[in-house]
């Protein structure tokens, strides 16, 4: 793990050994510049597979081998002796929560332990956490627009950066509030929930009811087995008729490709309808093997979309199965689970709500993982302290500037319950009490000093690794979910809403303030 | 390998199975759709790693396990067994040689195999090549923006989708054309020469020259050492003065750091000018380093800008080196290589090049590892035909209709040596010659004929994957490198072009066309 990083942070490491400033007390943070996607928000995420990191951090002898390869030749041989004894059992990680909004400027992540070692994480921790949070923002929107009750669905395995950005974007997505997953790996390793559906090239393969083989199946409740393609045959004349749609513009392999699937999971089945005409193929081909299953006792679990409007087909689609259902007297088969998928995007989803989809289940895939509104959060890593002196960076950007000094960060609440405000203090500073009035300054109008009061203050990190080990147990995923929404729905809707939101303020204590002054004025 | 697939896979497959069908033969093509970022090409890659996947292609004990707990629980126990017997020892694979140029809708990768096996493949070689694919892509644009002589640096490993997807990003940008990356643990699998400068927290680590350990420097030739914290010292004097740029104003910590890194590395000295002010500050520390260098014996290796107007400060820069070499006699100070960074995107290169910059290498993070002009290739895996039979998806959108049959594809050169047109013909038609009139319908305008003559005919595809093995030598990245580099200066200027290029004319035989007509008038 300690060999994925960048060059330059190893010539650094030799620079700061050969100066005897290895082992000089030294802070980071990790924190983004500008609130992803058009948002106020993001979800800090990555938080557990950045400790392991820290855990596993190592240079193996050949990491060690091939470092002697690429440093200078001046590189002297100690230090590699000097690399091969490093880990990271000196060093301190405070973070905020897994899955907890987090502000743009706002540490989410602090580093503390010797100035090589702490330097030496940058590279991996963002490479561990960037993407990781990133995603989970994402899907955090995604969520937001289609409320609580929609399923969504991650299946973006083959749109992402190989195969371990596709696990982790499974597993983000699923911290910011998806349902499931495509990804059976992901599934296995992680737990969470997966799930399919059927594909065009299943259908495709079918041309003639022949090719079902077996035909026969049982009556749920027991019974003598029954020829299932006679009997969808047959229900398909009576959907036909209903629906007033020509039998012979039906396709028989899509027929026969839902008998086969019938047959093998008659308590599973569903059907893809758009892999040749919805209308007159895929949805009456559908209700004749539904209501067959029905006759039999079993019940079809859904339909799935993947061309064409969405929205509308969907709308026609319920109309359709109401038909059925009323004409058939088959209750449940109005609301038989819509799924939809096919470059789903926020405007996708925006645009189902606005008119009125009859979607249950979205499927996204490129959209979420490969974040394309955003596709970098831009975490930074950045020296804050070192040696007992604060650092500050001037550059010819003022937003790359950094605040100086090891900080701790408070939470603050307005009487709604909704955080109104994070601030900044220097660690040493006392904590700042519910009720009192608090002279800060608010980032962007350094020039003025403001006064709040807040309803209830929480700091907003926790020490989660300490002496090489962790110290606090890490949440389980589904844990790490529902504190992701909890975070998510305690947010002022007005900092939450995706577009042009209410800024949130990020602010700094004077004493801060006083310490930014002092190290700007010093450094003119 | 094999559980990195989507679930709909095994649930297909498990009704293939049920219905006899798993074994019949069955072909499967992978293309995109469109030309990735607005260009007309794309490098083909991922094909190594994919193939690397196929050998690798089996179910533990453990996945079938897994498996058991979320297929529907209709699900037969022998159709688990069976999934414990699957591998790919009947599987051939076909694909143009890795770093090729392709063409939207031309399958640049064919499978051909037992029914399920093949369709089984389709997520998990999706997974593997389109991201190569993407940013090998990407990377070629670079390239061909940035000319063949200035140096490209990979450094995305913190804006990746995790490790695996920085690798990836490493190791095809590679591919692409760049000529190193920032990433030590690229370097140490690939062999991909790694390079790093230094970053602002070293400077800003430093406070005073107080803080430089050690401070002595023998000269390269041999002989005493020298203090070098006082040499700069008094070279930097000189310097501002030359500059007529105050000596106060430059940063003490900034010298000190560039001092110790001096010391550390002789031989390889540069600086990273932009932490305080780059015109008062970081390039006369540069220079008094580097001259005080150059006094024992040294050449510093490079500067680096990664803030601000790049091309300006770049010719800024020069005109300081130039003086500077001019003044004090040192010929290489004027052509010290300036490396720059920053949210580096074709733009900003665009920009390089009309303002005639002084830029000599180029480090590029974000732009490249995440593609954000366009974040996923969209790259297919469609069956072509199964048993024997064609398949054809004719769907709501046009584009996604697959073009039926196994097909051979040809590459078509001009007498300029050109490619002009990708021709596909069915397999068991007889190879067109150079020189002979070809009756040809082009994708787009399929209603006419067309007459072709070409002065070559290049079959596209090699077999590289027979009865579960490699079955051709895999190239090196290099030669994938050198292979990618002559690909795309074959290709016409008028389709390289990046930006509205003239659209890669992609053909079919009559015979072929015959096949389409005949299904498409079968399944209406």
């Amino acid at each position: 793990m300690a060999a994925l990083t960048d060059l330059y942070q190893l010539s650094m490491a030799c620079g700061h050994w050969r100066s005897g400033r290895a082992r000089l007390p030294a802070s980071a943070e990790l924190f983004f510049r500008r609130g992803p996607f058009g948002g106020a928000f993001a979800l800090g995420a990555g938080l557990a597979q950045g400790l392991r990191g820290l855990r596993a951090f190592r240079f193996s002898a050949a990491d060690i081998a091939y470092l002697r390869s690429v440093l200078p030749s001046t590189t002297e041989e100690a230090f590699f002796d000097y690399l091969a004894t490093l880990d990271t059992s000196e060093v301190t990680v405070s973070a905020v929560p897994e899955g907890s909004v987090v502000f743009a400027r706002v540490p989410f992540l602090q580093v503390k332990g010797p100035l090589l070692v702490v330097q030496l994480l940058e590279t991996t921790l963002l490479c561990l956490i960037n993407y990781a949070s990133l995603v989970a923002t994402n899907a955090s929107r995604f969520r937001l627009l289609a409320g609580p009750d929609v399923k969504l669905m991650e299946m973006g395995l083959r749109r992402a950066q190989g195969p371990d950005g596709a696990l982790s974007a499974s597993k983000y997505s699923y911290i910011g509030g998806f349902d499931c997953t495509s990804n059976v790996l992901a599934g296995k390793l992680y737990g969470i929930p997966v799930r399919g559906t059927i594909a065009h090239s299943f259908i495709m393969s079918f041309t003639t009811l022949e090719e079902v083989q077996p035909r026969e199946l049982a009556p749920l409740a027991g019974g003598e087995a029954v020829d299932l393609p006679s009997l969808a045959e047959s229900w398909l004349r009576q959907v036909c008729e209903l629906l007033q749609t020509p039998l012979e513009k039906t396709n028989r392999g899509e027929l026969a490709a839902f008998v086969a699937y019938a047959v093998t999971f008659p308590r599973d089945f569903q059907g893809l309808l758009d892999t040749y005409c919805v209308r007159r193929s895929g949805l009456p081909n559908f209700c004749a093997v539904a209501l067959a299953l029905h006759q039999l006792g079993y019940q079809a679990i859904g339909v799935r979309l993947d061309s064409g409007d969405l929205s509308q087909q969907s709308k026609e689609i319920r109309q359709v199965l109401r038909a059925c259902g009323a004409h058939f007297q088959v209750p449940w088969f109005e609301t038989i689970p819509i799924a939809v998928s096919n470059d789903i995007s926020e405007q996708s989803l925006e645009k189902f709500i606005e008119e009125g989809s009859e979607i249950d289940m979205i499927g996204i895939g490129t959209h979420l993982v490969t974040c394309p509104l955003q596709p970098s959060l831009g975490c930074v890593y950045k020296l804050v302290e070192v040696n007992g002196s604060p650092c500050l960076k001037l550059t010819e950007d003022e937003e790359k500037m950094t605040i100086p000094g090891t900080k701790t960060v408070y939470r603050l609440y307005d009487a709604a319950g909704h955080p109104f405000m994070d601030l900044m203090a220097l660690e040493e500073e006392p904590s700042p009490r519910a009720g009192q009035e608090l002279e800060i300054r608010v980032l962007g109008r350094l020039a003025e000093t403001c006064k709040v009061v807040a309803s209830a203050v929480e700091p907003l990190h926790r020490t989660y690794f300490k002496d090489g080990q962790l110290c606090e147990p890490l949440p389980s995923l589904p844990e790490v979910r529902t504190h992701a929404q909890v975070s998510l729905s305690l947010l002022n809707p007005a900092h939450r809403r995706l577009h042009d939101p209410q800024p949130y303020p990020v602010a700094m204590t004077e004493r801060l303030h006083q310490l930014l002054t002092k190290l700007q004025e010093a450094s003119q």
